[in-house]
């Protein structure tokens, strides 16, 4: 693996939208005790689920630590891929390179710094030195060349590509003090454009209320093709959640993509508020200086948070009326893929969903 | 990765000569501490040589654990792709798959058994579950089926292949109490017959004075083309590795292979007799219950353990006056490789060499 200290805009490479054609996914077996409860087990059917769904339509490679590897191998069927993996938690689109691409379909990865969603400001655990490794050790073990980008903190989960020169962010997640607190606004853009190959960043203010990553775009809204979006939302107006909501479809529908095209922004309901139960407190692990779950907290549910796989759209199903409604509205934009619901709350107690614990690897030309 | 449960034989899979083609090299990156003295920078510095030699011609796979990756990935030029994987030490020709062929060119793995040698009975160390993962995850990693060989004690330093039908292999190892002690050599023969596409087996009886693996063929005796092997020798009867040797060329040289040629022997000399040194001893760890090195014991050093890449005979140097000597018989033997000599009393110490640490995975059709 050659380790490039060029940029990927300078060498022609782009970041792709998710709805292109993949080589695979790679996806990592949670295990972290403080994150889920009761040993993890509910949570690895629904990663497994999540797997096997994707698996459809593409390879998916897990990655697994020693201690379970063994685990996961009895739990996933044959034809997924498992992999020894150290990580210090589960969630493969903040930890796993950023893949771009070139014109001929040279596909390279970027390893961002990853500091667990804030570093020492507002992470949610430490150390992550595990986590921050695994970008590059992908890239080798795939025998790709790696963009170095460590001196920038991002997660794949705060960004979106349309494939087309736009990319979406928040800015209460780009901007926050547990990123990178040196650099202005236009210097963070300038490193998007950079090593995403963007023409246009758009600046949403604000994400999924609570969202313990400091609001994530890929949980609010996420391209559906070029120049449209599904946008969470609720019409509740007494819902904290409305004015977030809100303040991206101002924005949004206001905006122009780097091609110049109005944004159609279609709106994916929310499931009604989920908290977690005190069962599912109870079966938490605790870690000394760490952020836990309480009783009656209000989770980051969403149905954005979803999987582009190359013949499926993987989603979050809540058991929530608007299951129904959600999975109907990604059937209409997505006439070609099957619409699969997996269901999700055991994900979601982690702190994410299934965009989150997914990494699309871009189709390469051999 | 799909596990078989059928024979390689009866699916119409052989296994390869080392001298045919690759496409690549596995080597595991050395840590054990009572293995590899002094930290083990000697014995990392050894193997990273044998990798860049190997890497000139084929691409090489180094395993690194968690604990190690970072030293390999620094140590190692970046065109040596090196991968995580847990393992008890780093005997790659010990611990990962053998790998067999069909005639259509698809290559798929075999996993034996792995017992450190003789399990309880006399291995080298306990436990052993690490190594004996590496041969199934290696094939998950590398997307080839894996047969599944469980139910046999076997070690890839145990065999070779002239990729025609013959296997050589000693009784001493084949026959010890600590590896399939419950099954006759009829039955031994036939599995090997079996999982190795063979058609006749060469019994050798010994290997070379001390081997701790109970006396593996790849210390003593290697094919170089079909018909045609080196033999370690020594023409000193005083020494008690003449017997030794003399009774291999007295069986093989009254042989015939399985296409019924008679087996050309050519005699490659051993260097002098190597001994542990009391601040080699100092340097190693000590684990209770296993075995570990005295001042003054006599190391099973010989030039036949190389490894033979697409382009080079990579072997082992002594500082002996028989270095010189030993390389230009290979040399007259193998005149399109380079001979590449890497000193190798750092990997001698550890208890094998060049051959016991490489892993040849043979050249696919894709």
């Amino acid at each position: 693996m050659k380790l490039l200290h060029t940029t990927p805009a300078a060498d022609g490479f782009y970041m792709p939208a998710e709805f292109e054609e993949h080589d695979g996914c790679f996806m990592i077996w949670p295990e972290r005790a403080d994150s889920w409860q009761y040993g993890g087990i509910a949570a690895k059917i629904a990663f497994a689920q999540v797997a096997v769904a994707i698996a459809k339509s593409e390879e998916v490679t897990m990655l697994a630590s020693l201690a379970e590897y063994d685990t996961a191998r009895r739990m996933l069927p044959e034809h997924i891929r498992v992999v020894e993996m150290s990580t210090d938690d589960a969630w493969a689109r903040d930890v796993a390179p950023t893949f771009v691409k070139s014109k001929d379909g040279e596909v390279r990865g970027i390893d961002w710094y990853f500091n667990a969603w804030g570093g020492l400001v507002d992470g949610l655990y430490f150390p992550w030195d595990k986590d921050n490794k695994v970008a590059r050790k992908l890239c080798d073990l795939e025998r790709l060349d790696c963009y170095d980008a460590r001196d920038f903190v991002l997660e794949g989960g705060s960004i979106h590509s349309d494939g087309q020169g736009t990319v979406m962010v928040t800015e209460a997640c780009l901007l926050s003090k547990g990123r990178n607190p040196d650099m202005t606004k236009e210097e963070i853009e300038q490193k998007l454009k950079d090593y995403l190959g963007a023409k246009k960043i758009i600046w949403l203010k604000r994400g999924i209320y609570l969202d313990e990553t400091n609001e994530h775009v890929d949980n609010i809204c996420a391209f559906v093709k070029p120049g449209e979006v599904v946008l969470a939302w609720t019409d509740d107006k007494d819902d904290p959640q409305y004015e977030l909501s809100k303040s991206c479809y101002d924005i949004l529908t206001q905006e122009t993509d780097a091609c110049g095209r109005k944004i159609v922004v279609h709106k994916l309901p929310l499931p009604k508020p989920i908290c977690m139960q005190k069962e599912e407190c109870d079966g938490l692990a605790w870690m000394e200086d760490e952020p836990t779950r309480t009783e009656g907290e209000r989770l980051a549910a969403s149905y954005v948070n979803f999987y582009i796989s190359n013949g499926a759209v993987v989603m979050p199903f809540f058991d929530d009326p608007m299951d129904q409604v959600a999975a109907g509205i990604l059937g209409d934009l997505f006439p070609e893929r099957e619409i699969i619901s997996i269901p999700a709350r055991d994900i979601l107690i982690g702190g994410g969903n299934i965009h989150c614990i997914t990494q699309q690897l871009p189709k390469r030309k051999r």
